[in-house]
């Protein structure tokens, strides 16, 4: 074992596309020129494809908070009554940014690990008329939960309120049909299922919420979405554009369209399905009680720190998985499934934890976990008369 | 599955050190000027420095045939005698070379799969004093098997032959003593356990080897070896060099020596006894009665052709692994270990191997042949206390 590649294993920054990387090498253009219109184009014009949106798809020069909060600057005023669905650091940050827009927030939250009741949100938007906007984790990167955005979309739909959703690493890992199920505001970022580097947050905005953005007063600059989306009719960018992270982009969205959005979702889902199956035949719990399939939180055994596991990750394997974050580190442990992953990935990233178990003085059975893995596998991809020996 | 990453997997080209692919792109130098001769004389240095030879080390633009060539050529002349010991594709190599360049070649053949006897080449120089070279593979790629150079080479280093060893695969994953076993010229390569891309051949010549230069009249222009020493001492190439390998290879040195040359051998050995352990467990059998650490041949199951296996490698999970050439095709297929690999390959190689056997009818415990890869590390690295399940 002296030779250990580094592997980055965590829910974003995710591993790397080789030809989006590859791509960036072209990084020597300039962004007030024909050539660059051409991509800029390309790129809103793959990523609306990808989303599967009729709204307008604007990119930023930011990492996903700087998304967030220009959902919360344009389509908001000082005093706006809002929702937000708290379950784990992400909602929190919705927290902050109301806070610090001054929305008049009422606060949902949920424990570490569980998720926000679609009905709970409905409660208060037929106990409060007055509610612009409902804010909300597709998925809550922090936990590993999931949110049940159909429903609660479906139900801000009726109202005069937007629904926002952060789904930074939502999409790519679960359906979501912007569309139809009223996800007013979408946010997403280059690093999560789009397997490139950060620098880029992108969002979609309705008609609805571009409607709310005439009345909007808080103040704004640099993510003046409106701005933007006339520079973008013209294919430019308000400032100056991150080129080699577009390059990058246009490369991976050519990517995921081959693959197709729902084959991708489908990928995340397959991985996180045999990650908890492998969870559990390993006799570890999962952290949470509503899980995606962007990252699964898994609670080490008992009287072990989960850093203890993240660092064994790195100094045996050189791999690089996350800890918890908050109030949950040591706690938990998280393998990440968003992007570009693929089974070869978790065969190691099993194995790997099969042995860092051993280690600490878990009882393991060495391979039960893989074959946990390896069953997934075979249930989705195997002749059924495959002759498996238990 | 719908994602699968390519993974190189084979015994050459091997899978690239990063760093390494990197640094190719700072490819826009001239290589008459003080910075290209800097860099090439950092490259000699450094590629001595890890043969562990006072031996002159030469640079070729060549792959590794070309390296053989210019053995052949630089220290023989036609109607010389020599000894080729073969034991596969790359050993007939060597005859068919021979051959070509009308040096009188006395054939010790071994059955693919075995090994020839130093005892064998032994009695030939015994009986012929005239032997003017032994030419041999120091891992045969082809089978997997390797040969006892070092038995050879004092063998040799008592007459007045020349030991012209192909280490093109045997670099970096078996000990290799050039100076004191008598190794008068080594051959590598740079696609092998030293990370980069194709394109590369290197050879260690003794000065024993020199003297026989002086009165070899093999025809011989661009491998030159004597004019290429000349060039080499004031930091150039006799012709072009290929200078996006040179920048490559300098990183890959620097690597190989920042983790040991020794070290470096080690993890083939490593990795290659826990392959065999995992075929064992997995009821197959090895092709080689003398297996090496470059790559491991195994036989299919009974009736398979190992041509599937490949093939389901690809398929299923985009990883590039080889068949049997010649007429070892579809009799074996080749698992690697030289250079850039690492537990977490193998781990995954493993269980995608249980998967191809089970799909393909083969009855397999899924995990097992991963568990025996394991415990080849769990033997190696873990704490001896550690609690394992069996």
């Amino acid at each position: 074992m002296h030779i250990k590649k580094q592997r980055l294993l965590t829910p974003g920054p995710t591993p790397l596309l080789p030809a989006a990387l590859h791509a960036m090498m072209g990084s020597d253009i300039h962004h007030r020129t024909e050539d660059f219109r051409n991509l800029y184009k390309q790129v809103l014009a793959d990523l609306k494809t990808v989303l599967a949106t009729a709204h307008d798809v604007l990119v930023l020069v930011a990492s996903g908070t700087g998304g967030l909060e220009a959902a919360v600057q344009n389509f908001f005023s000082p005093g706006d009554e809002v929702i937000v669905c708290s379950a784990g650091k992400f909602g929190e940050r919705w927290v902050d940014l109301a806070k610090a827009f001054g929305l008049k927030a009422t606060v949902l939250s949920a424990p570490y690990g569980d998720a926000v009741s679609p009905a709970a949100v409905e409660e208060v938007l037929a106990r409060n008329k007055n509610i612009r906007g409902v804010f909300v984790q597709a998925s809550e990167t922090s936990t590993g939960s999931q949110h049940d955005v159909k429903s609660m979309g479906l139900a801000v739909k009726k109202t005069g309120a937007i629904f926002v959703v952060d789904a930074i690493t939502g999409l790519g890992t679960m359906p979501l049909e912007i569309d139809a199920w009223g996800l007013d505001i979408v946010i997403g970022g280059s690093q999560k299922a789009f397997m490139i580097p950060p620098g880029l947050a992108f969002l979609s905005i309705s008609p609805k919420a571009w409607a709310l953005s005439e009345s909007a007063t808080s103040p704004r600059y640099y993510f003046d979405l409106r701005k933007e989306r006339k520079s973008a009719a013209g294919g430019e960018s308000s400032w100056t554009p991150n080129t080699s992270l577009l390059l990058a982009f246009a490369e991976a969205l050519k990517y995921i369209q081959s693959i197709g959005m729902d084959k991708l979702v489908e990928n995340a889902q397959l991985l996180a399905h045999a990650t908890r199956q492998a969870v559990r035949a390993l006799g570890l719990e999962l952290f949470s009680t509503s899980p995606g399939s962007s990252v699964t939180a898994v609670r080490p055994p008992a009287g072990m720190d989960s850093g203890v596991i993240v660092k064994q990750y790195r100094s045996r394997f050189n791999a690089i998985i996350t800890n918890g974050q908050g109030s949950m580190k040591g706690q938990i442990f998280r393998l990440a499934h968003l992007g570009y992953f693929d089974f070869h990935d978790l065969f190691a990233v099993i194995a790997e934890l099969e042995i860092i178990l051993a280690a600490e003085g878990y009882p393991v059975r060495f391979g039960s976990g893989v074959a946990a893995v390896q069953n997934v596998y075979a249930e989705a991809a195997l002749p059924k008369e495959a002759p498996l020996l238990v």
